[in-house]
């Protein structure tokens, strides 16, 4: 029996359970009166990861790509996801009586409009709200009156269509996950430059600013900023499940208790901080029309906060006036204190330590004459091994930021492809190795992506590869005044693959945290902005990747990312260690046309010289080839043995 | 006494006038029953120059800068005006009793923020609706309707707050001119590759794609297009005062019936199209009721339609359904057909010719010992008639395409500075001559900006020159794919000069019309994009100006303007003449990845060498620079003498 047909029966077998899960979900979903149910892919506070507590929508369809929606109702069954995973879940729902819904393709509806469709007057939508966006669930509110309003609705009928409110899975998934609950610890005015009680004032200014005078967060990283708290509970971000509700003279902090030790909780309550149960959250924001304030405005941000948060405020009555406004945290968490890009320096030349002694090795293995001879086999998964035990000997490490993309050859071409027991291949000679790894230490989150070849590489990979290398020295080589948006600077990365016909199908850039979520905003360097709106500006103290690439499906995939650290030019220096203030007639200049930005480069990795061709750079680009080398050689080299060392020098030697 | 002691008396003479047609005013005002009473600076159409008929604020406040809003009341009246016009306002309306209101500085308020705090309930406010946009219309209404639920609204007050549609000038200003009545004259298929009934066919293709039974047209540029009628009702635009309705079976074209001769309404009656009086726009529109069509759908640009045309539709009734959305012709105006391109490529050599010798002929001036002596004078009027001397000597030269900036030294850091005969001045010495003009030709319209030194530079001069011209020869020789804006690629003309501290506060490029307005939507090439929304994306036969530029107040202003086609790369030849088309590998990555786009640089004039350094260009820069300048010699030198040919050669020689 081929592999490919007992993979196939064991799905079917298992696609069984999961009719009777379905089964046992319609019962609950009859017993409730809920007509058409609606599992997403989200917990309570936006994540990006969610913890296996959350995975019902898996757990009800057997489907477990990153992205997707599932819909239950009376008779049948419907899955969307986007592109990326129309084979996988095609596959993973055969015999399961779930329907795939390809997103995006020309006549498939959205849940919504299939919604809008298909109900009946008087039937009902449930879901739990707790995992919807409140915008989003408004959205599904108007979808019900919609329904009522249909011909043939039954005025006298006193059932009316509407959304119901409710976990349905707790009811049928006997075997849940709990909620993880990971010890939670704290850092220091020592290791942010700034404390818990001025970070608290600048928001209440903020609040203060927008005549707000409640402030309910919802995203983790940014309670985690505001409080200066950490823990474990999501995968590769070190945040904890809680919300907060900040108002003039109070600040309450919502999460499960047994995760903070007793240090912990005397330290946030010297601080003035209330702690409650998670679960509070929801009768306190009911109950504030108890509140003293005449008529109290409370500031929700619509992409963060569940619409059961929502609601819970709205119970409140019509007394509270609800402000839905951008969360004032996530511009004051993206421009890093000066201390806190102090010790990002630090974490970097820890994590290029790691990266860099890994590529000593895969280059010992590309010389090596039994791999040469394809008779020593090394695995993706073994790379991903042999750097995190790299990354675990560096003083402060942490964890990983998240899932290691260690790819080759055609792999490369994937580019959210992610090694596993099933895809893990043997590292193919003469190919690229596309590395896209992160580690979080106490000083602070990385991201690097280095592309590596295992032997010679043709002239089509070096003339790519030169060409995303140029894209990614000029974008950090920019200057530019305040205002400048990712959207404006892309192209300085790109032109170089434009010029020869290639592109990529990604942003240039994202945000990164610190000791935070390796993702994070509002600043990004992308064509399209944020969804076609101009996204904010650079400003100094930001944390950016800077990532261009090249994938030729079925082959092979290149990209180079460095971390670049947002600065003022007056507190600029160049790879070379030279000052980037403006000087004689250019600083009268930029005093009538600055302040004036430029990028730091954080991360300290050779770019593999092999697959660099200096014929298709300029003589600026190499200069800023040759800079950055040695500067990398010069921060690394202390760290490293003897061998290690030499065959640095080699790799960052001018070219 | 002193010049500028004369000139404010015969202000304060005049402004004796101005108080004596306030008073007049609000006699009339008050028989209306009209208590505020707004003028904007705009014609019926949201021209961007309108003629003297539409000029009544500058009438009634005596402030003739080309942005304004007045509005008067019983006792009092207040000029809106933005920073470059505080100065010239505060002197007209000196003695006039017209307060002036500082737009955008602090504490001003708008005037729709003035009426909302000033108006009492019952109070009404009168405007000429044909003026303003409807959205600014609906505004006002909405004001008034606030105005009436102020506090001590008497609720049996029968006068409620309301705006009042009237052109009150028309009862004041007893030697108004009359509306512009030039004679129109029609393109044919020749001139444009397209003719009048294709045109027409694709805008009902487009009307039936938005499901509209009816489109409006106000704009007089995209009636122009539509019809292959030009005229010359605005200055510098070759348009007439229109309006069309087009349905999916008529074509109605409202204008003043006697610009047009036998020839043309035979013409255009053979298509067609039925020809109505000017006004009867506004009855037509109000009997809409009166369609066959079912529920008929009227599509109006919100931009571009009045007040007064919108509520025309209105009258209408329920029936009509409005639908606001962009006019379809922006769009399909600004993709020149090859035909199109291939006229203006005709036009800039033709306009390269004339701006060519007019380059030769300062440099012999700056080379006269009397000139460098002092004792010759050439002022900035006379190099502007001079120029226009020179292109009303090619063939198809019919006018100028905007008023011409002829700026030396300071004046040219003015960036809307325009020579008269009071700021007019003698071309300095070493200094630098600013000059940003257009024509307009039979086979196009054209826009350059050279910046010429009438002697010696300095250091300083030669730097900045360098910057500019840098940053436009790398905007132009960009490769870009589908889906690129200029708000994307800004920043390849600021970067040279934002690298030594040095910037521009204007956009770096806007769309150009063919033989029609120099100034055209929906492109543009703007770090913003268009107020802080995406642009339209390049597409193939926009045409796009090129102008980044440098201004030191009290100084100097250098500015490059080039004019741009865009291009697929398979059409595009570089100005070596080599084919742009990929090849090889690069083909096969351009068919994922593209199609990709560039531009053809179309003005054929040299840049002056003697500003130019090479030690500020990379390799890449000296050969676009060469390369250029040796198209235009071989371009333009068949159109010169001997001596001009030689001075061309050597100006264009490769450096």
């Amino acid at each position: 029996m081929s592999s490919i047909t007992a993979q196939k029966e064991s799905f079917l077998m298992y696609n069984d359970v999961i009719q009777k899960r379905l089964e046992a979900l319609r019962s609950a979903m009859k017993a409730e009166g809920i007509d058409y149910y609606l599992f997403v892919t989200a917990d309570f506070h936006s994540s990006e990861y969610v913890c296996d507590h959350f995975k019902a929508r898996e757990y009800f369809s057997g489907f477990n790509g990153s992205n997707g929606d599932l819909l239950v109702w009376k008779d049948g069954a419907a899955l969307w996801t986007d592109g990326r995973y129309f084979l996988q879940a095609s596959e993973q729902l055969e015999g399961t009586g779930v329907d795939l819904m390809k997103m995006g393709m020309k006549g498939v509806p959205t849940v919504e409009e299939f919604l809008e469709k298909n109900m009946l007057p008087g039937e009902t939508l449930g879901f739990d709200g707790r995992c919807i966006p409140l915008g989003r669930g408004k959205g599904f509110e108007k979808i019900c009156e919609k329904v009522e309003k249909k011909a043939c609705a039954d005025a006298n009928n006193p059932e009316k269509s509407r959304v119901i409110l409710c976990d349905i899975a707790e009811k049928v998934w006997t075997d849940r996950p709990e909620l993880p609950a990971e010890k939670a610890w704290l850092l220091t005015k020592d290791n942010t430059g700034e404390s818990r009680e001025e970070r608290i004032a600048r928001v209440r200014r903020a609040m203060r600013e927008k005549n707000a005078d409640v402030l309910v967060i919802s995203s983790l990283d940014d309670i985690a900023w505001l409080l200066l708290l950490r823990g474990g509970d999501i995968e590769f971000n070190p945040v904890c499940l809680s919300y907060v509700v900040v108002t003039e003279d109070s600040l309450t902090l919502y999460l499960n208790k047994t995760i903070l030790s007793a240090d912990v909780i005397e330290e946030l309550t010297a601080d003035g901080i209330e702690i409650r149960s998670y679960n509070h959250i929801y009768s306190h924001l009911e109950r504030m029309k108890n509140t003293p304030i005449e008529e109290p405005t409370v500031m929700i941000d619509p992409k963060r906060v569940s619409f059961t948060l929502y609601k819970a405020i709205k119970t409140a009555g019509e007394r509270v006036k609800i402000l839905e406004d951008t969360c004032p945290i996530i511009l004051m968490k993206a421009c890093k204190t000066p201390e806190e890009v102090e010790f990002e320096r630090q974490a970097h030349i820890k994590d290029g330590v790691a990266v860099t002694k890994l590529l000593y090795r895969l280059h010992q293995l590309r010389e090596d004459p039994s791999f040469k001879a394809g008779e020593k086999k090394v695995t993706e998964l073994e790379v991903s091994d042999i750097l995190l035990n790299l990354r675990k000997e560096q003083k402060g490490f942490i964890d990983q930021s998240f899932a290691p993309i260690i790819a080759t050859a055609e792999h490369g071409a994937i580019i959210h492809y992610e090694p596993d027991e099933k895809s893990n291949a043997v590292i193919k000679k003469d190919a690229f190795l596309l590395m896209d790894t992160g580690g979080q230490y106490f000083e602070g989150t990385t991201d690097i992506t280095r592309t590596f070849v295992m032997g010679e590489p043709t002239e089509e990979m070096v003339k790519l590869f030169t060409a995303v290398l140029v894209g990614n020295l000029r974008l950090a080589a920019a200057i530019f005044p305040e205002g400048t948006t990712g959207q404006n600077l892309d192209v300085l990365a790109r032109q170089p693959l434009w010029s020869i016909g290639a592109d990529y199908r990604h942003g240039t850039g994202h945000g990164v945290g610190f000791l935070l979520n390796v993702h994070e905003g509002p600043q990004n360097i992308n064509l399209k902005g944020a969804g076609g709106k101009m996204t904010e500006s650079f400003r100094e103290g930001m944390i950016t990747s800077d990532e261009p690439g090249v994938y030729l499906d079925g082959d092979f995939g290149i990209r180079l990312e460095n971390m670049m650290v947002c600065l003022e030019t007056s507190k600029l220096k160049d790879n070379a260690g030279k000052s980037m203030a403006f000087e004689g007639k250019s600083k009268e200049y930029a005093d009538d046309y600055g302040p004036f930005f430029g990028f730091e480069t954080l991360t300290m990795v050779p770019f593999d010289k092999r697959s660099i061709d200096p014929a298709y750079m300029s003589a600026q680009d190499i200069r800023l080839l040759n800079e950055y080398h040695e500067k990398v050689y010069n921060t690394v080299s202390p760290f490293l043995t003897e061998e290690e060392k030499n065959w640095l020098r080699e790799e960052t030697a001018a070219i």
